[in-house]
């Protein structure tokens, strides 16, 4: 028996936020204090560490429950499975449904509860469920589903990861425009082809990383109300992320039985194009390799960084051959990949 | 192999609000028109329904992290774990840290990542994540640590219930009244005695059930900011628990193989005396029994509607000997059960 992904489907929301739509915002330091460069200058620096152009915010109309919906109904259709034969549905987010003009975020039901109503699915036996994992969240609703799977629970799960990070977003932060919206979801079940799932990895690291991405206030000093936004330790990410996914994703490969060269892609969670390279570059020289060209395909330059919609949506744009020059053949070796928010850190490596 | 509970422990928070405290509220229909009682009748009516007396709430300065992490403590400290040997910490929640003066939820990082801050727990392979699952989240926590171990994926997990929901109630519904805030956890790990965990049921009923609880404006008419709260409407989850969940306890029971003569207590999930005595009474009528005196512990007219927090609770204080002629002894068959928004009901049945 494997446990394989048959079907995927994404929803990008069609509003593009472009870097010069940033022009006019008043960005502040964390400390409030002025900043020294143009909004020009900024938005470039931005663009040549992260690699984001644009990104993608839903419209005013739509919820995160909604675009979560839009995604799992095309992985279902890709899938071709009769949708009241799924056993879980397994949605990762990390702020809920937060309407346009609210800081209040809405969990209840869950978000896989609202998914599954607007699925029309009456099997009451399909249980849906929400797992905040910060970004990696997709990644770990994979694992859960793969152990509800080994364990003989179920034999076939909806997972979805999908966020609307563009309603937690501080206009006065410059990391502010990192952050895009976006729904990934894919149905995974037991199947008796080979491949699927080989191996995965898991960790979340809260000593002092706990509190590395957290929820605080505007940066601008004279907005007194007590709102909260998104907000991160770049700096100490980028040093976290750099020691420990390569170690991650080197743990993960050996616990597969895969060679280094067995790999053919790396889909990792995107959130600062310099910072995956770095780690993936990283996790080659530990097996004293240059990293491959075209083995890491990147959206973040058009999609910035959706939170747990980003590698799914990676994933089904690749196969639906929506990505240029990136392809995933039947018996390829590839890995999934992310970090963020806990700290928390995730592989698999899967044989598509 | 079996799957058992090692430990338990639970924190119910020292403020008291007694019955006599909403006296002086301002009851309104949903609709915003007056009731035509006072409010001694109103809170008498109440109590004659939902046996509730008094409710804790936590002090301004408590967050959910911090009860969850109190319960967490005891859980550990009752199992005599190292800590550090712990594959997952599992927070069942619903609306995440809210502070005493916010209306926003802050889910960034998951409350497990802050529990395992709070317990300084340094080894990363210990993977914390929330699970929202309305009220029964706690249960579905501890079936999806048994997934976790029949899989082979973890060994020991501690799976923690933990909720304030006084921070999301309206005090203009009288409504308000049933909700309690509270925290309790346990200890599962593989085990070598027989018994633990023999069977697990759980489903989602999403159609019109979705909505039965939810978020939803102030009842008085003359508050206008947008701020939601928790709503739900009692009556249509009355029938719709006396309807299904009888019918779950009996498939689960059916499932463990174990006769309904061998069920020696059902802990369920508390929000109403009434309503779980009339579920409890309709699952003996569907095996032509009539309903065992004191095989329903209730701690509702003390503690209220915890949420994910009452079931756990509830087990760790007749473990601990603090429920009045109510005992579990080693090789009893219990049932835990509980339903909520979703709409979803699960049950296990375990052997002490």
């Amino acid at each position: 028996m494997s446990i394989k992904i048959t079907g995927t489907g994404s929803f990008i929301p069609s509003r593009i936020e472009k870097n010069e739509d940033f022009f006019n915002h008043e960005f502040l330091n964390a400390d409030g204090s002025t900043i020294n460069s143009t909004n020009e200058v900024i938005v470039e620096k931005f663009k040549a560490i992260t690699g984001i152009e644009e990104r993608r915010y839903v419209k005013p109309e739509l919820l995160n429950s909604d675009i979560a919906f839009y995604a799992a109904e095309k992985a279902i259709a890709d899938s071709k499975i009769d949708k009241e034969t799924l056993d879980y549905i397994i949605v990762a987010h990390n702020y809920g449904d937060l309407k346009h003009d609210s800081e209040q975020s809405d969990t209840v039901p869950s978000i896989a509860s609202r998914v599954k109503h607007l699925l029309k699915i009456a099997n009451p036996k399909c249980v849906g469920y929400d797992l905040l994992f910060g970004c990696p969240g997709w990644i770990e609703g994979v694992i859960q589903a793969k152990a509800f799977i080994a364990s003989g629970i179920a034999k076939r799960c909806l997972v979805i990861g999908s966020e609307t990070l563009s309603r937690v977003i501080d206009k006065h932060d410059r990391d502010s425009m990192i952050y895009s919206d976006g729904a990934g979801a894919v149905i995974i079940e037991e199947s008796t082809e080979e491949g699927g799932i080989i191996s995965h990895e898991s960790a979340t690291y809260a000593l002092d990383e706990a509190h590395f991405i957290f929820f605080g206030e505007t940066n601008h000093p004279e907005i007194t109300d007590k709102r909260r936004y998104i907000k991160m330790y770049g700096r100490k990410i980028y040093e976290f992320a750099l020691t420990n996914v390569p170690l991650a994703l080197k743990s993960c490969l050996e616990k597969s039985g895969y060679d280094i060269k067995d790999v053919k892609k790396i889909l990792i969670h995107q959130a600062n194009e310099k910072m995956d390279e770095a780690i993936v570059k990283r996790f080659y020289k530990l097996h004293d390799m240059d990293i491959p060209e075209g083995i890491m395909p990147m959206t973040i330059n058009l999609l910035g960084n959706s939170s747990v919609a980003t590698v799914p949506t990676l994933y089904d744009m690749i196969l639906k051959g929506e990505i240029k020059d990136q392809k995933i053949n039947k018996g390829d070796i590839i890995m999934f990949a992310s970090v963020g928010a806990g700290m928390n850190i995730n592989a698999i490596v899967y044989k598509q």
